[in-house]
């Protein structure tokens, strides 16, 4: 990963003429200098210390040499992006740890909390919330524990279809170790490539295939947990009813209660196949209500999206095709992952349903288009970074009875605050019987204080969620960017919850300090 | 309820001719006495108190009388029964108060908290685990919270498919409103006919038509709760990744946590159709096997139950027919609920999977005996106890692998224990995934010390679950029956866990003191 951009420099694509010339249209073409060199602070630990360290892991698995540090400093959003290109690495951490195992983990743990180091898990670094963001305040140094040697597939359970994961198994790691079982997790978020099996626990992410699939928290079924005060091994069976499900605490824990260190999640058998189609709405009411009724029917697809008309007409679904004439209307992506006959058959209820709601079927050229450029939207942004243009999402998500208001509401508050000529994109990537997800995309012209620019817009659409009911995050976690709204959304009680299990697992305060918790 | 029986005594029918004949095989009939006379204990709370609470809520919703008291004493576990048949009702409140609203709840909370009353919220009286024995040493009395008042439907959304219920309403209540609105909830545990919505959402209820609607705590899409520290409102959206999920945490904490004042529920539209068929296969394990293969391949029934060899030999799924001839082998009951369509294509795509699996085809018949026979079993149990039968159930889960390891230690745990001529009867009535629940019913011959003999053999039943790494518990919650097992499955730091979300809600410990937490 680079420091300052998304990913494989060599998978990053220039931006497409058509979309150049959208852009120049839209905001104009303001190529940008080369990212500032980047300089990174003194590393601040006692030397003493990373000598114990080193006697613990192995002088290798301690490091503190720039190249390893730079890549440890903070995650992907675009205002870490934009500080990282203007050279701003003050985030730095004081030394990168690599443990090997849950034992490796907690004795780094005791370290720690013996000299008061802060402590930030860190997967696949692909945070867009802050999380990677810790308080380093009062604390003897900042460590970076860098799960990257924790990637083993631990166990296979072919009778239960369970798998034993490590965290810092990344996702096209743990799918090729599953698919050499002939199984898989099916697990696709946005950040795939680079994120971890740990990362999407701590953080409750939702991947593209969420409607065939379900959310990473609906998928764990276990977990091990290294905490400062002892481990934490949770599940004993499917569901049960033994008090409150303490796994649904650890998932969505953000590092800041201890240090996952296994997953048992639930595993599907390797699709035979998987075809996607295309669909086109009159409006994305329609198409929303369409996916509502799936939903509620039961007769949900294994992936289903929709972009508004705003997305579609610059068809952000289809990052290759950017700026090629859209037809109008909002576009549907549906797919279908299985067995060839219940692929089959759950396409022709889909169908007949989407057909009967006035959907009109675009065949399978479009959905391959997207499946194919699936993960590339975060090079994207980087390209026009690179231009002038300020391109940062967010998403949220509530009740289908709220969706409209939700959907309105934060789209005014994006667009009052960035001012003319910001473009406002949607879709919708979620879906369940009661409710769905609303992802917003938003470029506008980079202003002389981008991050300023950014932070003030993304205050204004929080305060619009909140104020409509909804979440402030549906699958990006609360890190640091949204934690002043996390009371609101929890209530005071709820933060107080929250305090109490922190002082109880993590009494001295070493773990992702201030992450999560307001 | 009958402070001595289960249920309404107008309902109790005397046992089958056929099962008499059979009990009177396995263990003899022994006739026993009418249940000794009733005595309470006096009620140990201040007057003075009482006025202030009558102050407060009207002096009708502030009982003391004998008959109010006695039927909120306890639950209705056989030791629950066998206690209150000898007489001894010593858990009995000093007094039941009737709270109107979620402001009623807090403002005796608030009482409680500056008087040091425990405080046991009550919903239908069911649990089965001693979740109703609250400890009353050191306190100034016992209050039984009876939310028998708080029994409306608060919301209906149409759109989103949600419906806000009050805790005190009880199954039956529930669903009459909600059909009224062309709704239910889909939620039928064997208590279905006296528990309430408020201990569904406490103890992490799960219903007999779970494959197809799903568990309560996965119908839950928020709550409300009052606690002596303020209110807890929980549930932003269907799912999101806003921290930990803290209605995980409400739903399984059986009044330990707070009260829990309203649950948003997600609701389906009322099924045109029900159906339910009769299955029969060579063997628990082929059986078993073939529920795992509908679940792992997304074909579930609505209703979907499996009994051994035992429990089919006596019929037990039918308790009309108890001890009438079996046909040998095991038996399955499948269900369906819906849309006639979506009945009639499920019910063709189920029934190709297990006739291929070696299952055969009963018809309808045995299906519709169990539908209606479906909540009679605890009358069964009171008909058993009164001929000197001693007959109690307990449950667990595991994942698929473990299933055969866990059936035959508990079953083997339960005979060592209990001796010869103990009838062990097993069924499945829960299935994932991943894994499935274990359900045993037990018959042995009453000693002397009914109560020793069987929490002796629960305690070895207990121990056995744990050595296999199974739960304590799949659906009948932890209460005080279960607490000396919980720790060795969520650990102590899970303990500890528990104990600081306990010590910040409750930080003076009136909340059902003793139940749930080591």
């Amino acid at each position: 990963m680079h420091p300052q951009r998304w990913g494989d420099p060599a998978a990053a694509a220039p931006l497409p003429e058509s979309a150049r010339g959208l852009i120049e249209m839209a905001f104009g073409l303001d190529d940008r200098p080369a990212a500032a060199a980047v300089s990174l602070p003194e590393a601040r630990i006692d030397p003493v210390l990373l000598d114990g360290l080193r006697d613990l892991l192995g002088a290798e698995h301690v490091r503190t040499d720039d190249q390893t540090r730079r890549l440890r400093t903070r995650g992907k959003s675009t205002p870490d992006l934009l500080r990282a290109r203007a050279g701003d690495l003050s985030d730095a951490p004081d030394a990168v740890l690599r443990p090997g195992s849950h034992e490796d983990v907690a004795a780094i743990l005791a370290v720690a909390v013996e000299h008061h180091l802060a402590v930030v898990p860190f997967g696949g670094g692909t945070s867009v919330t802050g999380g990677l963001v810790a308080r380093r305040e009062g604390y003897a140094g900042l460590l970076s524990l860098d799960l990257i040697r924790m990637n083993r597939l631990l166990a296979v359970d072919h009778v239960s279809m369970t798998a034993v994961l490590e965290p810092g198994l990344r996702g096209p790691e743990a799918e090729a170790l599953l698919a050499a079982e002939g199984l898989t997790l099916g697990h696709y978020p946005q950040s795939f490539e680079y994120a971890s099996i740990g990362g999407f626990a701590a953080t409750r992410s939702s991947g593209q295939s969420s409607a065939g699939y379900g959310r990473f928290d609906a998928l764990v079924v276990g977990l091990r947990v290294a905490t400062p005060i002892g481990e934490l091994a949770l599940g004993s069976a499917p569901a049960n009813a033994a008090g409150p499900d303490l796994r649904q605490l650890v998932l969505g824990s953000e590092g800041a209660f201890g240090v996952i260190t296994s997953v048992t999640v639930r595993v599907r058998r390797l699709p035979a196949q998987k075809v996607y189609e295309g669909w086109r709405w009159p409006s994305f009411a329609a198409g929303a209500d369409a996916m509502r009724t799936l939903a509620q029917s039961g007769l949900l697809p294994t992936v289903i999206r929709l972009s508004d008309e705003s997305e579609t007409a610059i068809n952000l679904a289809r990052p290759d095709e950017i700026g090629a004439e859209s037809a109008g209307g909002c576009m549907m992506i549906t797919g279908y992952e299985g067995e060839a006959g219940i692929v089959a058959a759950r396409r022709r209820e889909v169908t007949d349903v989407l057909t009967g709601l006035g959907g009109v079927s675009l065949g399978e050229e479009p959905g391959q288009s997207w499946s194919q450029g699936r993960f590339n939207a975060p090079y994207l942004r980087d390209s026009l970074l690179d231009v002038g243009v300020l391109v940062e999402t967010l998403e949220t998500a509530t009740f289908w009875s709220n969706r409209d208001r939700l959907y309105t509401e934060v789209r005014a508050a994006l667009e009052t605050t960035l001012g003319e000529g910001t473009m406002v994109l949607c879709h919708i990537s979620h879906v369940y019987e009661t409710g769905c997800s609303l992802y917003f995309t938003v470029a506008t012209k980079e202003g002389p204080e981008p991050v300023d620019q950014w932070l003030k817009a993304k205050a204004a659409a929080s305060d619009a969620m909140m104020a409509a009911g909804a979440t402030i995050t549906h699958h990006h976690a609360v890190g640091t960017d949204h934690k002043p709204w996390l009371a609101a959304e929890i209530g005071e009680v709820g933060v107080s919850i929250l305090r109490a299990i922190k002082a109880d697992l993590d009494p001295t305060g070493i773990l992702n300090p201030g992450v999560l918790i307001p």
